[in-house]
């Protein structure tokens, strides 16, 4: 595993920023609608998504999760289902991550790493999710989680 | 590798049709939007988006493509770094796919598998996309790959 340690926030808004080109003049609707300023807050969803922290604020009714195939519609059932998981610790670390903006003014994630759930062996993961800005609050409106176990047919 | 055959259309349509619930009557904004008529040709879409046939068919101007951590913007540049990968021949095999509906009526789709190109060993890959409805037409307007190399820090 690459690291323990908390997810590095500042590193991921550093991503974002150059990733949707931020950091200079933009000509396209996606440049002009993804403000800097919305950056940090989505690059700590970013985290908030894959860490699991205070989770219960980012989904909202019409949220959907695929977790290990299995579909959950709305904050209720996702947060039962992400609250239920069977472990009593974990931690992850980011080793990739891609980030675009969407003609939605959303941003797409997708972001690679490892987890390790309680004295289970270290184990990959991948996950895939929308971040969609309602009245200047970033909320997580898709999201898909596997675990690193599939690509061996 | 699972198989070395052409992506299985059929079970991909179907596999969409049951996550969206397109079999029964729906209640909500995206099962109403997602009409199943339009189930065939998305599904057609997640095949020709993994296994790069007449991908020139599905990008457009505003489409981003994220290729190992490279960003590319727009149909020319897409199509351009697509056709340019170093190899003769590739084939893939999905090993595990999810689809949601989003907010603004797309299909996002993440998909897992296995590919192998020219006589290189077999890798694992995952790739995740949107797919959007425009003119009665399906478009992807983003696309994310990775290697699944990158879940080991």
């Amino acid at each position: 595993m690459a690291s323990n340690s908390n997810i590095d926030t500042e590193g991921a808004t550093q991503h974002l920023r150059d990733i949707l080109k931020l950091d200079r003049p933009g000509n396209s609707t996606e440049e002009q609608t993804l403000h800097c300023e919305t950056v940090k807050p989505a690059s700590a969803l970013v985290c908030e998504c894959v860490a699991g922290s205070q989770l219960g604020c980012i989904y909202i009714d019409t949220s959907c999760l695929t977790w290990e195939g299995q579909p959950f519609q709305g904050k209720g059932a996702i947060m039962e289902k992400l609250t239920s998981l069977p472990f009593t610790k974990i931690a992850h670390s980011i080793t990739a991550q891609d980030h675009q903006p969407t003609p939605d003014s959303c941003i797409l994630s997708m972001v690679v790493g490892q987890l390790k759930a309680d004295d289970d062996p270290i184990m990959g993961f991948h996950q895939s999710f929308i971040l969609k800005n309602i009245n200047d609050s970033w909320v997580c409106t898709n999201d898909m989680f596997r675990l690193a176990i599939h690509n061996f047919g």
